[in-house]
């Protein structure tokens, strides 16, 4: 086994500056393994640190991808070889393997002597030139230029971590990006749930109106139906528009299947809040069969329970709204109550709300198309969530499509 | 054909308020045909103009369509039917059919008479009661009630825009915009509120807690204190936020001077809610002298009245705060009554809450950081609305140091 | 008084289309006066009105402004004067007083006669040669151009607002919002794709590398390959993350198909770079087989002409990419000439190059998934856009689905 | 000096879940002192590791800070002492100082054994009852409920971060967030200037044209003028906008100083170009006195350099532009060598390039209203920037104002 192992050392602030954190990671995300073999942590806080680690992959191949990688974090061989190096075979064209360049402060060991890359800027190549390193861009490269290939005789220095007193360069926080695969990801949130509620896990939806605005409210319908939903967290919007779309098919007087607003449209909102008061309740009417699908017909048909909580903006409310908060809050508690996953969906007010119930290990979903609200929910505390940004009428849609893939 | 045609009138400034081009355009929407009969432009700009259509259907079903939606753009056929009445078949339950209001200016005919509509607001009812008319709330509908049904004899008239003069509301153009020149509009916001007050208008603050987050308290409190506002309308988080940062100077946990972390800052927030039930309410803090700064602070010395509305993500919620939303919601509409300004702070759930309730004639400033907050408001019918994009956090402390300026 | 009042004539759909509206407008925001001397408003729909005013200034300098404000808004002054020509003093400089262009439809009275002005674009002047008008940037114009000077001898005709039927371009409102059925409106947009192809239409896709990030290149890949596309302008971004995408399934490093980080992935970028600059161009990356996928490799495969367009963020950029501005500028103007349609996908940037390139009447959607985005591109006068508020890697798929379902 | 010091031990994946580093950060954070007595790092990934520190206040009170800090952080005790319990004094009333609960597992040590806090939420107080510790929400605790005080007895179990293979839950960047103090951080931005400038640092201004639609154009003049700006980068629209606004005191034809239109300020944006190219260059015209303020005019007068990089959607653009942009690269990285601070201002375009060119160590500030563009910066790589969500209008005329008062 000692052939795919080899030593590395790394030193400086290790642990305040999060650097061994960010090796170990890297070594664990590609499958390898460590031991530390040595550590001393400096004693007081200015005192720099020194580690050095056994780092052991499945084959060479497998142990270069993990030095490779860890070289980038500040990681050293104990044994350390020169930088190779290969000519440029024409103007502005570097050769294969080329070593892409990071912002960090980088030495490269040459003629067995480290020497400091200057100009340093990112994804460039690094010419050497006269005993010197030059960070160089493309368009700069000439024919003939000694350009560093592979990741060999390499030393990238992180920067420190700013510390002590007050800075106004403290305020970083986490967050979530638009920028991601959006297919992907629906898939990987269908597999969530899908072994979630196969290992008999409790799944709860929190969910705004803007699920049946965007025209997602069939998707949600058929997720109850198909039994992965355990409860429904919403307030009086989304089951007022529920029901309108429904009964009406508008959603505020816009006909959800070709967006044109409906004749006497503006009136299908208060006509729906009257509805449901003429029945009584949503159950009234899913009993007298004057609501026959949606989401809350979902709910009342497959007795998965909701509690709609009663907010300061709400028409009517319905019947069926707790409009005391304090009463909500003790029945959003109770179907909180070993939850295993939280789907929070275009409701900042009720995402809040069930984000300061939760524990820290119950897994969240936050879906908006509206960034900051993914970010407020976790500066308040929810930070083990997941925020996706994505348009929620396009994204539950492909969600449930996957889910119903799963099934089969 | 004759049969299925109808003349109709409308007059006012037909044409710079662009009613006459809604009225072509929604009998064209509606497939409708129609010819003008007679049109009288006001030969000067203060003059109104009249006009007299021929509206045609193509079968009864289709005209009554087509009346109906011109209705509700002023227009008025011209042999005038009275309203029809229905009684309320139970509490809170109005009868099918029932005219749906809009928040514009509303006559009803009834005994040959027209009468105003009294309380106007959109999306209610309108219950007659000894030859008064009065827009009421579903909730607020009794058993036996007269409720309106149908659209006849409804005359609206919708809103004059504004015209001529530099006036802060002239800003809009189809949305809002965060590319404009702050300062200056600082300083127009000042001159309205300053003049607003002059007059002996009504001032009415809706707010949310990043109102203290962001460092605006002062100059919140700042327009109390100087007699600017007549009424404040919040929930639960703005009165623990200002009242921790009055106590305690900080804002969950984060000391708002210097933006650093408090020592065991995190408590902060849950003993400033604790500090308030024991004194039983934020009045008696002010009484006791434990609370002697701040919003609440002068609103409670300068007898302002506030209403704080409960919702589902509240902490505590302190004593002051109305826990039944349909209760609140009384409340803040009370509060609203002949209010001639509001200005709506960083809270999309209140803001849109306090929109609901206001007739279209209310000057309305809506200032927030996030621009899909003041759009959503707009969307939701509060066209009249000023949204201002900006940093409340600076924009606020500007405004006060122009009102301060007025004032000498 | 008589000596500063002057008749003006407009005609068209002067109410329908907000002429006349605008007009008053105008006239009493500039303090001027008014009267109408006739008016007659078509008696059907079809029929045009006409109107004949009587405008008055305070002095000649308010009245020659008054009349210069409203004939951007249609009106012609009775007593036609022609226009105004001055020789450009010296190359890229226009005279003194220059008119400057909406992107309306405009005509010029000259020799006698009206001559429509060829190439309309916005922000540009008119130069006149040979007895035609040609509307001409700046970096165009060429020393003793005869360019056109005041506003005297310019018709406008703003363009007619679209009627009846529905067509996904009615969807706008205020401002584009993403509060709309997402499924329906990908439909619609699928639709009207379709429908423009089939008529022999002109598409042009304007895109940003985000299109790659979530997901969407293999969508616009296909609408390419389908024969949809008769162009695309994008910048260096879109082209290297989409041959990094196709040649080793990564965008900036991150495997497409499942998010996770690449092995080395973050040379990818840089090597994709190399690799055409070892090729020589993207054309030769295609024809070595080096490039067999994506959206760069149909349209290569396909010859439909793309252009990139440097900038000063350019990793590279690419021996494809037209680094000088001034000269892409003219190539994206020759793509775009006889478009019908402009579909504009997440990137600022070129959209509101492109925006600024095309006269009213053209077709143009915005997708993105930031609202302020699609704002600023209205606020930029690219007022006919229809503006799409949704997560692009889940918007495109669905579109191209719908397209493929109308191809049956 | 040892009677204020305290030894505390913590385990679990003290390195790979960050614990290490938190509870050091904390201690540094509040100025105490440690030093690491024993630890012992897991020698395999799934091994727990074990700490043992030797903490130090400079008294007693500032001792109890750092262990009831640290405590939050899983740190605990050797020697462990029980929690304290007071009963509450009347319903929904906790006792003083009571124990502020976190949403992370929590045991407590009662009775010599350490029992689990059940229903964990945070923001609560915990109940004791029957050896059983119950999390209990201020309006369900009644009198005399025995509830934990202080931090003592008090054992955090900081969740362990997931690990290995792919999970949907690791997309969390950093971010930035638009609820702080707005005067706080531009006191804290100004105070940075300040430093830097004093220790003859190089700070350089990355803007776009926002600067001067928002009004803050005079700010960025004064910071040039005042010394404070070694060089500006820059896009033809910020220099086109700042002259029109100098010279004709408009930005696109909107009176900065009032929002108004300026009569035929359509106009004024190509007017400027034009008499750019009439004086031949941004020098000339301030040599022959035709621009005598504003950013660019500060720019000449002082000697500052500038490079306006070229882009596919400039007007003109004029002909200071670099219109080539690999040529404009070249430019704005000799002017960002050895950088001190580089503030970027309202422009994503300008800020991304020149976050590619820098260092991972140049201090870099982000000002943007729009918190994406902010996230996108730091996305792609310069993670080391500060973001601050604000007003550009209002927040840069606060720096400024500040910076005056550190002068004086």
């Amino acid at each position: 086994m000692t052939k795919f192992s080899q030593e590395i050392e790394v030193s400086g602030h290790l642990i305040d500056s999060s650097i061994l954190t960010k090796i170990f990671d890297k070594i664990m995300d590609l499958h390898g393994e460590f031991q530390v073999e040595e550590i001393n942590i400096g004693k007081k806080k200015k005192d720099p640190s020194y580690a050095r680690l056994l780092v052991t992959g499945k084959n060479q191949k497998h142990l270069d991808e993990i030095l490779e990688t860890i070289h980038r974090e500040g990681a050293v061989s104990k044994i350390q070889k020169g930088i190779l190096l290969k000519k440029s075979p024409k103007d502005m064209v570097m050769p294969d393997d080329f070593y892409s360049t990071t912002n960090n402060h980088t030495q490269v060991f040459h003629n067995e002597k480290w020497i400091q890359v200057e100009n340093m800027m990112m994804d460039k190549c690094i010419v050497i030139k006269d005993n010197r390193a030059f960070c160089v861009p493309i368009r700069d490269v000439k024919k003939g230029d000694e350009i560093i290939v592979g990741e060999g005789g390499i030393k990238i220095t992180p920067p420190e971590r700013p510390r002590e007193g007050v800075n106004v360069f403290e305020f970083m926080g986490s967050s979530s990006s638009s920028e991601r695969p959006t297919q992907h990801i629906a898939k990987k949130v269908a597999e969530d749930i899908y072994k979630t509620k196969k290992s008999e896990g409790k799944i709860i939806i929190v969910g705004g109106p803007a699920i049946v605005h965007t025209g997602a409210a069939d998707a949600v319908a058929d997720l109850i139906k198909l039994g992965f939903i355990d409860g429904v967290l919403a307030g009086n919007a989304l089951a007022v528009h529920d029901i309108e779309y429904a009964t009406l098919g508008t959603s505020l007087g816009m006909n959800v299947h070709d967006a044109t607003l409906a004749y006497r449209g503006h009136r299908n909102h208060m006509e729906t809040i009257n509805a449901v008061f003429r029945a009584g309740s949503i159950a009234n009417m899913v009993k007298t069969k004057k609501l026959t699908r949606g989401i809350m017909y979902q709910c009342v048909k497959n007795k998965i329970p909701f509690v709609l909580a009663g907010s300061i903006r709400d028409d009517g409310p319905l019947p069926d709204v707790i409009t005391d908060v304090a009463e909500a809050q003790r029945e959003y508690k109770k179907m909180l109550k070993d939850a295993n996953m939280v789907i929070m969906i275009s409701t900042m007010l009720h995402s809040i709300a069930t984000g300061n119930m939760l524990p820290a290990n119950v897994k969240v979903i936050v879906v908006d198309i509206n960034q900051p609200t993914v970010t407020k929910l976790m500066d308040r505390g929810t930070w083990q969530a997941l925020g996706i940004v994505t348009d929620v009428g396009a994204f539950l849609p492909m969600v449930v499509q996957q889910i119903k893939k799963q099934k089969r």
